[in-house]
């Protein structure tokens, strides 16, 4: 690359995760070649979603207005708050369009290797909704790795006498998943919490 | 997502070449989580860039300046003219630091698939350099696919007439290449161009 600006636009683009050297030397040449269908639209949109999306005070969702669209809306039962460790899953969740209780975005999962300790949470702002805002139940939605259900065990631990019901979620076997390929943690779990059907 | 500027980011990002639409919601939040670290730097540099960059009158490169770095160096060697598909092929063989000459960039290579003609390519302009410019040599570096081989075909038959020696790139078996896993084309290719060792 002779041009020390599309040089310096590469390594930018390779920066951004899941984005290696190849793909980014792709994505520069392609906005370049394409500047008034794709590369100005998207500065344009860029910039104007760095402005005007704010992080919501009350759940930590990203959103155009403070508290968030979730937060504000009335239809949304706020005794039930949904602990997430990050925003993907909180747009995961809404995908199903199953649930209408409120969240809490953590920002993360405690975990030793990564240097990551309860402060960097969001766990003493869970507290204070979980005393304060007539919440009734926090169901634990983390991931069930180690530090997911490590991290859940701390936040269960620390609201130990707050009056609210702590729920996790369901483990077992995934739908379309076939047994043969299931891990033994996997079948173990679902064995435990299987349920009756008659009888 | 519930803001509408986060989704229309999301469709953006994921209509890039490479991106599927869950690197697109994880790059739209991350760039959203580190605006001022990479968000904001990486406006400022794609409205650079989309700015100072311009297309060489020449050879069709993408440089701040025209003609580009390459057609005017004076080191390089005008009557040696690399005819490329895109690019992306440029930037590869200027990385083997092998190649003094310059390049021609056609923009494409034939093909009744995608519709692309002749007049779609700089295959006229690139005769007119074949004719004025002092053109000794013409090499065809375009893919070993049938398109570029159609392709490079059409350009030889093109030039047919015109004071230039016209090469084509060594087809063989790639360095660090297994026997075992090469195809029969390439195998043939490689036997057919056998060079001598000794004897």
């Amino acid at each position: 690359m002779s041009s020390p600006f599309i040089s310096e636009l590469v390594r930018s683009l390779a920066r951004l995760p899941g984005i290696g050297p190849r793909s980014a030397r792709r994505l520069a040449l392609h906005l370049l070649s394409n500047r008034e269908k794709t590369m100005f639209p998207l500065i344009q949109q860029m910039a104007r979603t760095a402005e005007k999306v704010t992080t919501c005070s009350v759940c930590g969702n990203l959103d155009e207005m403070d508290p968030c669209e979730i937060c504000s809306n009335p239809k949304r039962n706020r005794s039930l708050v949904c602990v997430v460790q990050g925003i993907p899953d909180l747009w995961a969740i809404e995908r199903t369009r199953l649930y209408d209780g409120v969240y809490h975005i953590l920002g993360g999962v405690l975990s030793a290797l990564d240097g990551v300790r309860p402060d960097d949470l969001s766990i003493g702002e869970l507290c204070r909704r979980a005393a304060n805002d007539g919440v009734e139940e926090i169901i634990l939605a983390l991931s069930a790795t180690v530090d997911g259900q490590t991290t859940a065990h701390y936040i269960a631990d620390r609201l130990t006498g707050a009056p609210v019901r702590i729920t996790r979620l369901a483990q077992g076997v995934p739908v379309g998943g076939e047994l043969d390929y299931l891990d033994d943690g996997t079948l173990i779990a679902a064995l435990r919490s299987r349920s009756r059907i008659s009888g």
